[in-house]
């Protein structure tokens, strides 16, 4: 048994799911690990991880514009104001979504289902780097 | 330490929690790990996993109550309608519920709380065969 | 490889975000595990696990103001209300948000963001004991 970890960085401009599933199975293979457990875990507070559908980019843009409605900016509600609009509305976007994902590992790959993509999800604005711890343990 | 990795397919009839504590628990036993990590992960974007109440059934009814209200079919502001009526509603649900569970294993048993029970939570209306993956690593 | 195991308990006074950060951080610590994967698990359904900003203390105080509109107390349309009006709200509100959060682990600590800090989210009035569990695995 043993494990591999690596810190990756992922930019991002503006409100919007950005697929890096690829980069997570090359590292995957990368490590020689067959079988295991990964972590994926994301550093920030304003941006979340997703596994959803990457077949339709329709339901990325649906899943954005009910996120926008459901937890609008300029809410009358909040008392944190100070870094933006987008900030306080980020803060609950991700209490509501996932900041780690677990993800068994077979054949020396991610057990993803056919449909299943791994997405950064940003909910701010301006333009950010996101840091992502990715984990493996297995042999 | 070791691991074991099993895969499970579990039957849906429409939109619901379907418990199955006593499977992860009896695949649990089997390993003959006694002291470990426990990882549930489902293979889909449109069903998720849940650990709930599983004592009074009206905590069940009220949740997809509630979710029905938060995340109604038709809804105007959807574009990926193609799938049918109830399969960007589901997408939503899966965004905002986990597609992965991690609980310790302790005593060759999930360290579920009480009134704890392991549900997958069907998001869509036509029966399915939801494939959901289970890993123990330890000892 | 090896792995360490330990339960926690919290006591909490009303709908709120605990910080344990320290608690995780110097149980972690203790273990002597440099590298691996850190897993926290609460044992219960009526209150969750968030990883959240720890600066501004107003973005919990929005936080908690958010999610008691969203899931407001008294919905008539609950049936499951023998446990007192908070009950349900609570129930829904884990659904929500998680259960379980896996941390990886690096140079003896859980790799956080600067701003990141690791909070009990109770959901019920009255006071509550919560037991919380901690696992870690690596090396």
């Amino acid at each position: 048994m043993r494990q591999a970890l690596t810190s990756i960085s992922l930019r991002t401009v503006g409100p919007n799911l950005y697929e890096f599933t690829d980069q997570v199975t090359r590292w995957t293979r990368s490590t020689g690990i067959h079988r295991g457990l990964l972590t994926i875990y994301i550093r920030h507070t304003s941006a979340s991880l997703l596994i959803q559908e990457n077949a339709d980019p329709d339901v990325r843009t649906d899943l954005q514009a009910f996120l926008r409605r459901l937890i609008p900016e300029g809410d009358p509600l909040y008392i944190h104001t100070l870094e933006g609009p987008d900030d306080m509305p980020a803060h609950v976007k991700c209490a509501l979504s996932a900041t780690s994902l677990s993800i068994p590992v077979d054949d020396g790959l991610p057990t993803l289902g056919a449909w299943q993509g791994i997405y950064l999800w940003e909910h701010r604005r301006s333009p950010h780097t996101r840091k992502v711890v990715l984990h493996l343990l297995g042999e």
